[in-house]
């Protein structure tokens, strides 16, 4: 029989890691840093991809695949880029029995093997803008992880585009960005801050990285999805040119954004609850399940109504599960089906059945509901739809009930724990290096754009501020 | 401005990789071996991908993902598998800066990192049937790679189950294989043998394996899908027992069976011709390619009316293009649009707008017709059923017209390059090298189900047959 979570007030890392094992979304591998995505976690995964795939899709982008490996020599040539990856690289030395003549290392992120291609493919600005994107595992060695948050190997998809002009990369810069904060926003309901990275924490070898964050239940920032300005920084590295159309050669402009299957562990830290999973209609993988209740040759008349219900519901376009199974008790299934973090359960008896009802339990706020049979559909997907909103709203109120205005580093010493600060800074790396060692932890999260911007100093230095960051300790 | 491809008859190889990097399907990498699927190809692949996955689905498997890397000592657990394996491998040997205690091996197949899983998940017959599928990168150290047909890394799926008897599992091994045929068949328009491979052809670590083999234009073999009777083999290796109904412990009975991105050249081989690709329907990213033509002003109304035909085209299920860009000619696009392999082209321009009408013109037989535009929609559709249906038949009287009954070694090396060859054998190992060797590379590629047998004897040695086999050369 299964046992109860770690309560989230006790113990907000046990319960997260409580949770992900129990609803059997992932488990440790004996792969350091590795983990397994099982089913109930790639459903989820899957999901996500076929909402942002179609959003990449629809804003002109088509995929492809580049190989795993890169050859040692292609990250050098990047000086940033090598210096920020090396110390996370996994390295293949040996191949077909042999040891090679140049090592390859796994890609912790493609854009050098890409522009070894890229420089083959663009001779034109007719060939401008390329629009590519990459569903693909990747590699980072991590010294601490965490499932789904930070695991050595993750799935994720990594954008990679070419422009004729800075004007164009920067715009696709923000419309990328735009993609991540809708679909954070409209399908995870997810609240996002949107906006620009600092230098400390930007992609090595970008321009500008711009991201989204979010706030998780124990008030910790997790950056969601990041859409960097490369500029020609690999577009020089490889010789990435075009003809333009004054018939002289240029280096394109480039841009990169990736979002992973750390989006998984936001959806968890987000929403969950000490009864387990609880997942946005939007994602789940089963919105329904009908549990069949009644004792022997009662069952009968309950099993075919059921049945038929989730077929009309099923027509409405919603996923669907008939729990039958007389081995177990309704009790039992209510807690599994909770943890498990199917959005809706539907009670039928067979008094139910004579009343021509059933009862409606959303899993978000347990609220019950008796409801005439022939309204079944009309009502669940009522209640699906009110139930994506108030995850949105829930999250959005709790992320501005902690988020704060602070003047000065000691008020930020004392808030360090409670959310979101919002600080005047002056771009100086040590101011923004103090805070991170006087807080124990707080870092810049990034400048949002609906932040109001008004003129102050920073909380540091006293220097004329850059405008009110967001700072938080983070995932 | 384009160059033609090799034809065929000229030369069948140089043809292959013409069609393949000039309508973009891929392109070479500077990493040993890779590829790199450029989006032309990859659309393919997503097409295959949808269609295999709901057929997995269907047939009750989840998807799930499993770690990258391997620990070499997990290779070494079941002793046919590293020796099949071992020459392939590429090997990690430094990661995060440091040489690593014990070496990873970059997965060429999952079965063991599968079952040190499968051994944790698996308690008792009621976790059994246990169906699982994986979409992933392989890699796999080739000495001589061709473009999608055989590279160091390419995409798969590799399904893995775990059943209660050895009866549940062997009927697996064939439901799979019977997806991969009806697959093959029915989407790709490829006719294959379904059958039981020989010991010396069959997966290291299986008790059997199963394929699908299809004929190449140039009348060689593809084994385009297998399918793994695994037995206890890696469950002994790994411990992955349940407890019984009798209440003991038992070993499981597993299969693996996959497809891979091999299939993308199997399509070209079966299908294309020398004016470049020909995608069967079910599969084509673009159905319907709209050439609008006229000159200056006379465009605009033809121009208005390809759109509304596309968009009921797009109505009606199809994906569809408008081409309406004036500084290129009619014949160029032609041109290209039969090397992308586009299903169906409408030719409309003023004259055709003025009766009405439109001409239809059909990729794989150039048959063209002119077409009333209310009809526009059915006949379209028509068409394109009609093209899946003849590209099978076609390339399945293709394969009968090329496969032979031979009773004898010399008819067998007279006939080595002419197609599918059906000879007696007696399962004899030296028998088969023998055939081999004297015949510049003829194997056997399976013993097809459908296959009449009767009894007879050896062609090589002449002692009592194990059945008529059918041989090939192969890709």
């Amino acid at each position: 029989m299964a046992e109860k979570l770690t309560p989230r007030e006790k113990n907000f890392s046990e319960w997260y890691v409580d949770v992900v094992l129990k609803s059997k979304l992932a488990d440790y591998s004996d792969v350091k840093g590795c983990m397994v995505i099982r089913p109930n976690g790639y459903a989820l995964w899957e999901n996500i991809q076929r909402g942002l795939d179609g959003m990449f899709k629809a804003t002109g982008h088509k995929n492809a695949y580049f190989p795993l490996l890169i050859p040692e020599s292609f990250l050098r040539k990047e000086a940033e880029h090598v210096e920020g990856f090396a110390p996370q690289l996994a390295v293949v030395t040996h191949a077909g029995g042999k040891k090679l003549e140049e090592a390859y290392v796994i890609r912790p992120t493609s854009e050098t093997i890409i522009n070894s291609m890229f420089a083959r493919w663009i001779q034109s600005y007719r060939d401008l803008p390329l629009l590519l994107n990459q569903w693909a595992n990747v590699m980072r060695w991590e010294m601490r992880t965490r499932l789904f948050l930070r695991t050595t190997e993750f799935l994720w998809q990594e954008g990679h585009t070419c422009h004729e002009t800075e004007a164009e990369a920067q715009e696709e810069v923000l419309r990328m960005l735009e993609v991540y904060r809708t679909f954070a926003e409209e399908w995870m309901a997810m609240p996002v801050l949107a906006g620009q990275k600092s230098d400390s924490e930007k992609f090595a070898g970008a321009l500008r990285t711009y991201s989204i964050e979010a706030m998780m239940q124990d008030r910790k920032a997790l950056q969601a999805g990041t859409s960097h300005n490369l500029g020609q920084n690999f577009a020089k590295a490889f010789g990435t040119q075009f003809q333009g159309r004054d018939g002289q050669q240029h280096f394109v402009w480039q841009t990169s954004w990736g979002a992973s299957t750390r989006l998984i562990g936001g959806l968890v830290m987000t929403h969950s609850d000490d009864a387990g999973l609880v997942i946005p209609p939007k994602l789940a993988p089963t919105h329904v399940v009908i549990v069949v209740i009644g004792k022997g040759e009662e069952r009968g008349p309950v099993t075919a109504k059921a049945q038929a219900v989730a077929e009309d519901l099923r027509r409405a376009g919603l996923s669907v599960l008939v729990d039958d199974d007389e081995s177990k008790g309704p009790g039992f299934k209510y807690f599994e089906y909770e943890l498990a973090g199917v959005c809706l359960r539907m009670e039928l008896g067979p008094k139910d059945l004579a009343k021509g009802a059933c009862v409606l339990v959303r899993r978000d706020d347990r609220s019950k509901e008796a409801v005439p049979l022939d309204q079944a559909v009309t009502v669940a997907k009522a209640k699906l739809d009110a139930m994506q909103k108030a995850l949105f709203e829930r999250a959005k109120a709790f992320r501005d009930a902690n988020t704060f205005v602070v003047g000065s580093l000691e008020e930020m010493k004392k808030r360090a724990d409670d959310g979101f600060l919002v600080a005047q800074w002056c771009l100086a790396p040590a101011c923004e290096a103090r805070i991170k060692e006087e807080t124990g932890g707080v870092t810049s999260r990034n400048r949002p754009f609906d932040l109001k911007q008004e003129p102050g100093s920073c909380v540091v230095c006293g220097s004329p501020s850059s405008g009110a960051w967001v700072w938080s300790k983070a995932y």
